[in-house]
């Protein structure tokens, strides 16, 4: 049995989304900025997948939806034209952010900083977010910009958004959110927050790669990124890319349109593995149930290096992480549980495991079978957990370790 | 019967792309970032289609491509991260470029102006083309990059990039050249020229929308557009788009491996739609046949408003362009004409036909039969247009312009 348990790094695309974008590859294929019938006769799927868009965030049609390559162009736009509109001229030079926001957040901070900004990193309590209070308290009248996730990447923390956003409009400074673990997995409710700008990405909801989104409340000013041919009424230049368009708005269609009922199957499951890995010893799972998007898990386990235990979960062929994929190259130490305050030894130990509405019932169960006995192997060898009794009889051997 | 010929907007994917890329949407679709096997199962892929792109330009293994969004993102990076790395700090602060680029040229450019950046833009020749000796001309000690097109989206002629390479190693400035419209159609030996940046993009040779390239020779710094997660060894964030990768490299494989032959028969088609529309009166095409790319022909009518000519080609399911596809909204004087001196009148009578390799000879003998019909029927009605004797039999009635 194959299981994905990582469907925060990237999910399979739907079927349903595969078939939808068929026809736009060598059938309708123009360009839909030609005025010819090859080019206007993709428009009306455009025209779907954006009412798709809009629907599903429930939007409104003052505010504009551009698509953009990937959440990660969607972050650097928004940071790097806020700083082009409003911090090189002198008028700001200051933006609050968190310190467990995604790469593509933390590293473009980085890069502005080289460029004379003021960036302040929120720390984050033992829940794993910050504090809508918080975020008031560091802004200051040269703030540009306040950039905080919707949910964490590697925790499924959902951050108080909805606060956070009534404090920058009553400070009047421009507001961003990193949404690309919210949604297609929580409500995100567009109209009902005060949130200038929300990244997304359709892969992270059983889209494509390649295509993410960017909203802009009230479709305000925002320099480009990307300058060209002013397509998209010229906020982000680049033949528009037809497939993946189609693609994305059936994504999120398919994502949102059952998404009470369908976050419900996801937690019960994800649940019950979670309970099944708290019954072994010093065992711990970030942050409270009900305030995480229904498909993450955060687990330590005292004594078992998070490397290690995705090598013995992937001898059983269940994909999981040690925190975000984007990161997974360098064999550090848990950033986010550095950040809640885990010591360094307990930060090595994170594993993350995220379902999706594809995972099943028996690709649970053979989890927490393959899960427990991983922790009893790497426990029988660890350096740093004081020997036990295995949790569950015997067979605890080193050479086990890479056994298929 | 239905014929496309604005294949230098963009292309069909090739069936036989489309298929390669179908694995990576729903069976292989791990995040190749990831350590486990659902994306390292991804890596093979990424391998050859990176082996297919080095192979078909002839890099060098001390040089980087990197794969990014489209040929508007490999623009943009190029100018913007010289911007960054070279003008920011007081060191340069010039660019040289042409007249005729592509909008992603010529608006980033635009950009950079409002930042301080001095930019000339070159005008070309009555070839529609800039000389290389011009381009020396304008470097001076201040000038950061030299930026030309490999070849024109519009004329399809080609220009002189190894010997403005040349001049360009010689005074020590950066040297980028925009190849969208030369690979694919035409040979082009990275390691034979003194270039050290390309950009290109998979759809305008039968690969899909959405992804493109940047050739960075020896490796050499330039710093990302894009920050994140340190993909591609930190030259662009974002999560690898697998099978867009796999597509592009199996798109160059396709339209390199016999591109001697491929182009050659190209040409035949061509050509003989070239010389039957220049049997009518007052017909001039832009540029030597010789040194255009095999596919192109950029043609003005005396008389015939090319949008009209396009709205007549069309009634007649034939796909054409006045111009850049990335610009066609704008109902303007064709840009690249203007520059190469044609009046104003003469510059709104501008038709692109652009073929491929799909474009068949009854699609050609179809192309000219309407084509030539079409000139009669809207030089009937034209203003500009001394009224003549209609070139073939009769039938010239201004309620055919609507027919279908």
């Amino acid at each position: 049995m194959q299981v994905y348990l990582d469907n925060n790094a990237t999910t399979m695309v739907d079927p349903l989304v595969v078939e939808a974008m068929q026809p736009y590859f060598s059938e309708f294929y123009g360009n839909p900025n030609s005025l010819h019938t090859f080019g206007t006769s993709t428009h009306p799927a455009i025209a779907k997948a954006i009412d798709q868009m809009y629907t599903a965030l429930n939007a409104s049609d003052n505010d504009d939806i551009v698509f953009t390559s990937c959440a990660t162009e969607s972050n650097n736009w928004v940071l790097q034209s806020v700083f082009t509109d409003h911090i090189v001229n002198g008028e700001k030079n200051h933006i609050v952010t968190t310190e467990v926001e995604h790469p593509s957040i933390l590293s473009t901070c980085k890069f502005l900083e080289d460029q004379g900004v003021k960036v302040t990193y929120l720390p984050v309590n033992e829940q794993g977010i910050v504090e809508a209070e918080t975020v008031r308290a560091f802004i200051t009248d040269k703030t540009a910009l306040v950039s905080v996730m919707w949910a964490s990447n590697e925790t499924g923390m959902i951050f108080p958004i909805s606060e956070i956003g009534d404090i920058c409009k009553e400070k009047g400074v421009l507001f961003h959110s990193d949404a690309v673990q919210a949604v297609g997995k929580i409500p995100v409710d567009l109209q009902s927050v005060n949130v200038d700008f929300v990244s997304m990405s359709a892969h992270k909801f059983h889209g494509p790669k390649g295509i993410g989104a960017l909203y802009i409340k009230n479709s305000q000013k925002l320099s480009p990124l990307m300058h060209g041919g002013e397509h998209m009424g010229g906020r982000r230049s680049g033949t528009l890319n037809v497939p993946l368009i189609v693609g994305m708005g059936k994504a999120i269609e398919l994502a949102t349109s059952n998404m009470e009922e369908t976050a419900a199957l996801i937690r019960v499951k994800r649940d019950r593995l979670e309970d099944a890995i708290l019954e072994l010893s010093e065992t711990f799972v970030v942050g409270d149930r009900e305030n995480r998007t229904p498909n993450t898990i955060l687990i330590s386990i005292r004594g078992v290096e998070g490397e290690g235990m995705l090598w013995d979960l992937n001898n059983g062929q269940i994909g999981a992480s040690t925190g975000s994929a984007c990161a997974s190259e360098n064999l550090e130490a848990n950033t986010v549980m550095l950040a809640i305050g885990a010591d360094n030894e307990l930060a090595h130990t994170g594993i993350r495991l995220s379902l999706s509405r594809f995972t099943t019932e028996e690709e649970v169960d053979y989890t927490i079978n393959h899960f427990k006995n991983a922790v009893a192997r790497l426990r029988a060898i660890s350096s740093s957990f004081a020997k036990q009794e295995p949790t569950k009889g015997g067979e605890v051997q080193q050479c086990e370790l890479h056994h298929n």
